[in-house]
């Protein structure tokens, strides 16, 4: 009595596998920077507490299958503050960023479709694209080059008939890379020229910093109804634990399609919409400040690791991510290590193995994603143990 | 630029497609009934409203893909105070009954493989299965037999190779049958038999009536390694918009893939979850009044239609549906009729029309779904208002 391949076949979260050691080295009272995933620690705001608190329907009921009206009219008006003309019917709420993924994989493609995604890339979509069976065709960028996009000529060397859409991650989760308008157009083109769909990530849309803004693939009128982007409150208001995403499309084929697929699981939760709701409603405002501390986050991480021998980095322009290459052979190991055998006054590090956001055997081993979620007396310690967990290491192990 | 194949197939929710015509009656002034979906007034319990009231975490941070361990604790602690010894480690909280069913077929069969499910069944099955590009194969009951299962050669002759599990829902939506212990053991011989797994859904489980009780597929130990039970506190604590469901089973390989299946989503709503510990936490005790208002409602319903002429009715021993063949050849029409051209006195009724619970062409056209889901002055009422408009239709159109 076996149970389903899929079952059998997908991969653990290579984020949350290490996780029973970190577990294991807090027991032995050791403190942990947790640097290792995407979990802010930026205040939820309190108009979102407030939605909580003052929660009094007399029946927590079943919501619209599609979300709350008010609550995609609040979306769509903050895609007009952006002057991207989306109305409430062109949103489908979603639990979580995770459930636009799973439902545009499934809207655009069919088991055996392929869809080319850039890696490194965000883990969960081979999650998504197991369950859909879907195949994913990584289009390898590489640290040396800030992970930009390659020619014209790569992209479509990557197309055959299966395939069914790109998709774009920017700002980029685990690269930090904001794309240009200039890589933006060379993808648009592909999928015009192509006959493809493109599914943009744009979860991380308020974090591009140095003053630079985010361009999305919204923005391009000659593929309107090619592109589905996938939209979250996880990161955008330090609210990972609601689950409310969206999907954000113009193709109508596309929205019944979500739609039908979210009348399959009834509706979003009905509480943290409302709070989903209240965290729009504080309008664009809120954003400049927390952009602020996570553009100082960056550079303490980046001005910290930058000059350890051997690394190769690249500055990232937005999200709050950065993939490092270290002069270690197999990171998996390093960061296992710092959280068994390593303290340092103890205290420890968890950074994430980049090889999980790779889809190529083999690549990322010697790659290491490290989120500054932390605050910056916080993140400004942990590199201070990461460096001498990393020095330490090499002393050991080369 | 097409979409999916299984984005154009997968079929709209059969239950909610009839809404546009409600919302309409309401706009004309009519008010309507809702007989139409499992939405109960049953008040929400206080401690689910005083959870999300008092939720005070600083920052709404992503919990474990698994669910709290707290609440998976008071899931097994409910089981176990039904003398079925489930751990914390046998549950994984799910985002809904909706999304245990979808990580329950999931884990048990990959694409083209077959599940056997009596019919009528809840519609979301299918959903799900589309999504999971499974087959369901439908085991036909009949209204005149009470719903009952027949035997087991009739069983059997749905399996073929590519069957993987049979599914049973009891006490049943949308039928109100509840499987005697002779019935169940019926199927879970078949299920050793021929090397099956058996997915329970027993998200009606509290509502069983006229002094019954509650017999779960989880009771049968010779089958306990085949047994998945897909859970919810949707109905059972009148929270359906909560999104808080389970998958139960004591099979490691099941209970590992649909950890990672939920690994790929990132974790349940975090603030519902301790809303669903709070209602776990006031224990059995709060089930009996409820239990008691659906008996009466029941009797109500049953009394109040029993009489019609040509009607095929069954009393239901369980969950809050009954299953009814009308004098009607076409009752998706009729329902649309009640609410297009019907009103009585400013009132109207919004029954499912029974067909979309079938998979077999053609079966449950001259049925209906009626849910007795409110209070019971209301539910008086609207019996009184769907006989009057019964009686007109059929003077109309027959």
């Amino acid at each position: 009595m076996d149970i389903s391949k899929r079952g059998q076949e997908i991969q653990p979260s290579p984020i949350r596998k290490l996780k029973p050691y970190a577990d294991e080295a807090l027991e032995r009272g050791i403190h942990v920077y947790f640097l290792n995933i995407g979990q802010p620690d930026i205040p939820t705001p309190q108009p979102i507490m407030d939605a909580f608190h003052n929660y009094n329907e007399k029946v927590l009921s079943y919501g619209p299958a599609q979300g709350f009206l008010e609550l995609r009219q609040a979306i769509a008006g903050y895609f007009r503050s952006y002057d991207i003309p989306i109305d409430s019917e062109n949103v489908v709420i979603t639990i979580g960023g995770s459930e636009a993924i799973h439902f545009s994989f499934s809207a655009v493609a069919d088991p055996g479709d392929e869809i080319i995604i850039p890696e490194p890339f965000y883990t969960n979509y081979n999650g998504y694209a197991a369950f859909a069976s879907v195949k994913i065709v990584p289009l390898t960028l590489r640290v040396e080059d800030g992970f930009r996009l390659p020619p014209t000529e790569e992209i479509e060397a990557r197309i055959t008939p299966r395939t069914r859409a790109i998709l774009l991650c920017s700002p980029n989760n685990p690269t930090g890379t904001v794309y240009t308008p200039e890589e933006l157009e060379r993808v648009t083109a592909v999928v015009k020229k192509h006959d493809l769909f493109l599914i943009g990530d744009e979860v991380y849309k308020e974090f591009v910093y140095d003053g630079g803004t985010h361009k999305s693939v919204l923005e391009y009128e000659e593929i309107k109804e090619r592109v589905i982007v996938v939209d979250s409150i996880s990161k955008r208001f330090s609210s990972c634990g609601a689950r409310v995403g969206a999907v954000i499309t113009w193709n109508e084929d596309v929205y019944q399609a979500v739609l039908k697929f979210a009348q399959a699981r009834l509706c979003p939760p009905s509480v943290e919409q409302k709070a989903a709701l209240a965290a729009y409603q504080m309008g664009l405002d809120y954003f400049q400040p927390v952009k602020e501390e996570y553009q100082k986050r960056r550079d303490v991480l980046f001005d910290g690791l930058k000059d350890i021998p051997g690394i190769v980095i690249h500055k990232p322009q937005g999200a709050f991510y950065i993939i490092v290459r270290l002069p270690i052979k197999d990171c998996e190991h390093f960061v296992q290590w710092m959280l068994t055998d390593f303290h340092h006054n103890q205290e420890t590090v968890m950074v994430a193995p980049a090889q999980g956001f790779y889809c190529t055997p083999g690549r990322g081993k010697d790659e290491v994603r490290i989120a500054y979620v932390l605050k910056e007396e916080d993140l400004k310690r942990a590199i201070v143990v990461f460096k001498e967990g990393l020095r330490k290491y090499q002393s050991l192990f080369l």
